[in-house]
């Protein structure tokens, strides 16, 4: 087994790093931070294109498939090696910020690059390939569910009923692909394993004072898409008494919902993040409500416990307003623990550099969640300021870019001097 | 005074009149009975044109001012003769029902020709014109605030500031009157008396089994529109607890309205028809929520009692949700009484005709509210099936569109035989 020392492993470039963050922001992006590039717009196609062409110039094999999921591979060893995938998603929510997800694909390019150059200059061989992902729809803000690219990719959702999503004016992801050119007819195949970078999201290690964190876990989630359905009358003449207010029924369920989480103090997350009301005209009572639910927790008795709960004051909220309800979709996502071996990885990177890493649990969703059935996965993290994330704010120092890059770098070198399998046998005895 | 006896009445002819509302419900009509024919639409610009068709081919001289009201005059006297406005609104609520407006604007033109028919036949003079109305945005469901066209007519509102206001996509009404055409520039007069017929939109003469009501008052409303403003943030990993939801504290005041309404019994009514959630995607909590919020009652005080309750709840609200407000505006419409010789007029045609004329209040807005201050108005009413309006099982049978546009018919022969100011004078002295 070749030695590979601190000294010898993948530097990365901070200024090309910084070059493609500031190339892939100016598609959607605001000239107050913010970034709109919702998945399968023309934003995203033009983002898409960049990283297309960044691709084909610097030696990457692009691949497509039929949800629009974006690889770019590059090959160092043999065409039956491991292949470990790296990268997370270039869509943004409405109004977001510009490192949720653009951050790690970028950071990916930039590591696989930095590793590829190191070889070729050490003349050495690779003991894997490496491929770039960019998943389409991560974040769920045009079309649900979210993760809808790497669920296709790891088998939990079906291509066809994927394609027939719609976002709020009617239109499918299958229309949306066509429109933008991404509609691929490439087979990808499950990797060895699954790394993504992504900004942390929260403020643990801004306020540990910390450079580097790795996600041991993740939280489950249950979502609910729930519509209240009452009568479309006039809010002058109608008496109060006979109104059948599908909006009135949302506001108690909105409280409620406040209320639960309270009661499982830190252990659960509840939210409406979304809401629909039709017709949604002044001076009508709204015939119909739907809401965007979501119920989020590490534990999944507490997370079975909410739901039992939610069931029970969608009844009681429905009842007191006098309207009916139906529950439209339910999603389920189960809690659970990343690879132990990448993290131990992860963690060895970057005692290399000086750093600790500390564990995190991540409580939104990661394509690397969708991932972990089906290879080893793991995501690592940076700092994100304030812990701010899905607005313009959201803002991750280039120092603190380039020290996650740096790591990530370090670990793919390992990887690829050392074998997949090798490096996971080595920590899992460590 | 010539001898107006009630055999001598102007017959209206039921059958043109339910060719009429055939005819003016294929713009925006839906299979199931709806009606979308939301103000200044294309929809909207196919029925004014159908209607300019109609004044064309019946002798009636169109006019358009600038805010787009539709008028087609009947000159049956001399040109300083007073001038009798009989109409309602060709605009509809989305998803709404056929009666509402339409029907007020098609029994007028079927009234005033009937009339002009009879006079004819007899060989008598007029006392007065009659001009039809058709008031732009009636319903604010589009563009608020409502009774936009009769604000401006009536001086109310200010041109200018009508004209800048902004639909949810951002089209102005300037924009949307040259879009269709009817970016008029007549000038019509303010008239000498104002008739509406109007379907009842409660179920008040359908309960008691009659034909025919008169709204002899009006209720008053006040109606802010009010935006809750917190901060954007992701629902996966950020803390509850510091959490700044808007859609929280709006889902906090509606269910407050519900209860300030009902601590005034029948007299107040509140409402939130219209709720607006940005950015609105399911997996980020609510940066903004702007509430359409009226209150509506028949007492001035419990009005004002009932806006100091609201004022207070928003504050409590914001508090408890942690988020900041803002009123964005305010509009009131005092409570009021219609014209007496007109409510008296009504009466005796009701009477003439074998029916009772039973005094009902109107709690919803109508264009003549808008123009009581400026003329003497009336809004004269036909009964709605299960008392539904804006909603596309709304109905009125043609036997009772009959019965009204006939009462209508014998109000304006009466005018243009004995004049406006006898009518006036002599039910004043009834």
């Amino acid at each position: 087994m070749p030695d590979v020392s601190s000294s010898s492993q993948a530097p990365i470039d901070a200024e090309r790093l910084q070059e493609m963050m500031e190339a892939v922001s100016t598609f959607g992006g605001g000239p107050d931070g913010s970034m709109t590039r919702l998945t399968l717009s023309q934003e995203d196609g033009m983002a898409r294109d960049w990283l297309g062409r960044w691709f084909s110039a610097n030696g990457f094999e692009q691949a497509i498939d039929a949800i629009g999921n974006q690889f770019g591979k590059m090959t160092l060893a043999g065409a039956n090696a491991p292949v470990v995938m790296v990268g997370s998603h270039i869509d943004s929510q409405p109004n977001g910020g510009r490192f949720d997800g653009a951050f790690g694909v970028v950071a990916a390019c930039e590591a696989i690059l930095a590793v590829s150059e190191r070889l070729k200059a050490e003349n050495r061989l690779s003991a894997c390939n490496f491929q770039v992902v960019n998943w389409t729809n991560e974040e769920g803000a045009r079309f649900q569910p979210s993760l809808l690219g790497s669920s296709v990719f790891s088998g939990a959702a079906e291509l066809d009923w994927a394609l027939d999503r719609r976002d709020g004016d009617g239109i499918s992801v299958r229309e949306s692909l066509d429109a933008i050119g991404y509609a691929g007819t490439d087979k990808v195949a499950i990797p060895d394993a699954l790394i993504e970078l992504h900004v942390e999201g929260s403020s643990t290690l801004e306020d540990a004072g910390e450079k580097f964190g790795i996600f041991t876990g993740f939280w489950g989630a249950t979502k609910y898409r729930l519509a209240f359905l009452g009568l479309q009358a006039h809010t002058g003449p109608t008496p109060m008494a006979i109104r059948k207010d599908a909006l009135l029924a949302a506001a108690y369920l909105i409280g409620d919902l406040k209320q639960i989480a309270g009661e499982h103090g830190l252990d659960l997350h509840t939210s409406v993040g979304r809401l629909e009301v039709y017709p949604n005209s002044p001076n009508v009572v709204p015939a119909e409500a739907v809401l965007f639910i979501e119920l989020r927790s590490g534990s999944p008795e507490i997370l079975a416990e909410a739901e039992r709960k939610l069931k029970a004051r969608i009844e009681e909220a429905a009842l007191k307003a006098g309207v009916g309800f139906e529950v439209r979709s339910i999603d389920r996502r189960k809690a659970g623990t990343f690879a132990r071996g990448l993290i131990e990885l992860a963690e060895r990177a970057a005692a290399g550099r000086g750093e600790t890493a500390r564990h995190l649990a991540t409580i939104g969703g990661h394509d690397a969640v969708a991932m972990s059935g089906v290879c080893p996965s793991v995501v690592i993290a940076v700092p994100s300021r304030d812990g701010v994330i899905h607005h313009p704010t959201e803002y991750t120092s280039p120092e603190d870019q380039a020290f996650g890059t740096q790591v990530l770098a370090d670990m793919l070198y390992r990887i690829a001097c050392e074998g997949l399998q090798e490096v996971e046998r080595s920590e899992a005895v460590a």
